[in-house]
């Protein structure tokens, strides 16, 4: 296909998704950015959960029974940690402690996010554009019932995302601009497509980056959602109960409401009924993704979708 | 025994004497000063070989076949740094790299590195005073007639101290300062010891640390060097090299002459000749330690020794 897609994603299926792009599109053909308001510093490193899952994905080195991590790493450093009495709540394995490594070097030394990750993935054999959402800094922060306030990986893996979430924001966000790489992939593509991520917690932190909301919405391209809710659940993560939370019904439709006049074209799940119908444009798919494979035939039913369009 | 007793170390010979002392004496009596002109930053990390060699020396967790790095440790995280295209010269640990994440955060976040290290040294069971030379950053640089300029880690591990050495540097020593536990220990000392660790580039730096030397020197106690130099070699390391390309004669003479004043008591090894006559009060020992037991037999000797200085 020639179309030259762009999809956001954050962790989860959207890596997944993103990966069954990868698998059918030519490289230069496929820009994936990726929420950062996840990224933060653990012992003087700086973590960047999805844009290393979304890496090591696509370099095909992803631990897939965790979704998160690579395969058969260690944690010798970790349990290291644990003798100088750290609280080692987030479990970091030694390959992946390289990685963070090279990156804060880089960082140090003033190089961008963008630049840092996109030699790093290169090394890794990875050529799709791997584009961080911004390069500055941005931290995702829950206000919960039960913890108060939380940083986002404390909510997510020392609490195992079971605090209740009252409020969600975005530290960092109005410093926050486009890199020019992020906007011309905007700006040249022929799809957008938003993985089936967490909306609140994934997607927003990347449509909050300023300008890059009004950006996608400026192209009159086709601009489609993938649920992560399927049968009224997530498939994995708290979206579902975020969405209780939040006071919005869980479901396909709702997410599809949410991201309103961002996106002219959605998908739900087969499991799921089509009425009461959707604000926008919508089809429904077999939306889970079990093995590599799925993840393109996926990815092809919905550029395959996609190109329909022109002859409707 | 009721002394109270500095040493002066830097890796190897030192600190095994050092170690010998740590099992003679109470902890609080026992205070050890380390070079840090071999310190130096790698992958972001603040790297300082011998009080890492010291402290898991006296934690007995040194890997003894290398003299360096920690007993049983791996190299995951090393081996992914080369996947991205790293040059590892220098072997970095797993368990090691725990050591450098909590030291260099914490350097970072503006702490003492004395105040780092105790804490570190404290949570692996080691309660002796280990403290480094300086809390400034201070690097022993080599101009060598081969390869130029070199770092110190640069001349000693990646060039393994084959390179010619013309002369001998030490970056950010004007502006080092001692610490305030550093002054202590050696104003309240009963006996100073300076270990058989290389004199021109393990114990020089610590002399040169501003009004270090004098600190010694005014002291009215003993203050007695062990050769490094036996029969003309060293045991280990570039000692004997280093100094015929200094244009010294590598033996224990020229290194007690090379402390000069700053010693009035001086130990050989049995090896050794006697004459000609060193300069100072001068006594053999077997100053080769092949075991633990052995280091501490070194230890009570030379205390024995100087507790015998009174009773002449």
């Amino acid at each position: 296909m020639a179309l030259k897609v762009v999809i956001l994603v954050g962790g989860g299926g959207g890596a997944k998704l993103a990966h069954g792009l990868a698998q059918i599109l030519p490289p230069k053909q496929l820009s994936i950015i990726v929420n950062t308001g996840d990224d933060f510093w653990l012992y003087g490193l700086r973590v960047c959960p999805d844009l290393d899952t979304m890496m090591y994905t696509l370099a095909g080195m992803i631990d897939k029974t965790n979704g998160w991590g690579l395969t058969g790493d260690t944690v010798h450093v970790l349990d290291s940690l644990r003798r100088f009495g750290e609280d080692t709540w987030f479990r970091l394995g030694d390959q992946d402690i390289a990685t963070h490594l090279l990156r804060t070097e880089r960082l140090r030394a003033g190089e961008r996010l963008t630049d840092i990750m996109q030699n790093l993935a290169n090394n890794l054999g990875v050529d799709q554009r791997l584009l961080p959402m911004t390069d500055a800094p941005v931290a995702t922060t829950l206000d919960t019932l039960e913890q108060g306030e939380l940083e986002f990986q404390r909510y997510f893996v020392q609490y195992r995302w079971q605090p209740t979430v009252t409020g969600i924001r975005l530290a960092g966000i109005e410093q926050a601009a486009m890199s020019p790489e992020v906007a011309a992939a905007i700006s040249g593509a022929d799809a957008i497509v938003i993985g089936p991520s967490n909306p609140w917690l994934s997607i927003a932190p990347i449509l909050a980056v300023p300008g890059l909301r009004a950006a996608l919405v400026q192209r009159d391209v086709p601009r489609v959602a993938v649920t992560p809710i399927v049968a009224g659940q997530a498939l994995k993560g708290p979206a579902a109960k975020l969405m209780a939370e939040l006071k919005y019904e869980p479901s396909a439709k709702s997410v599809a409401g949410y991201y309103g006049s961002l996106i002219n074209g959605f998908i739900y799940d087969e499991q799921d009924e089509p009425a009461p119908m959707f604000p926008v444009r919508a089809t429904k798919m077999d939306t889970v993704m079990r093995s590599d494979d799925q993840r393109a035939v996926f990815a092809h039913n919905i550029l395959h979708w996609i190109e329909s369009w022109n002859e409707a």
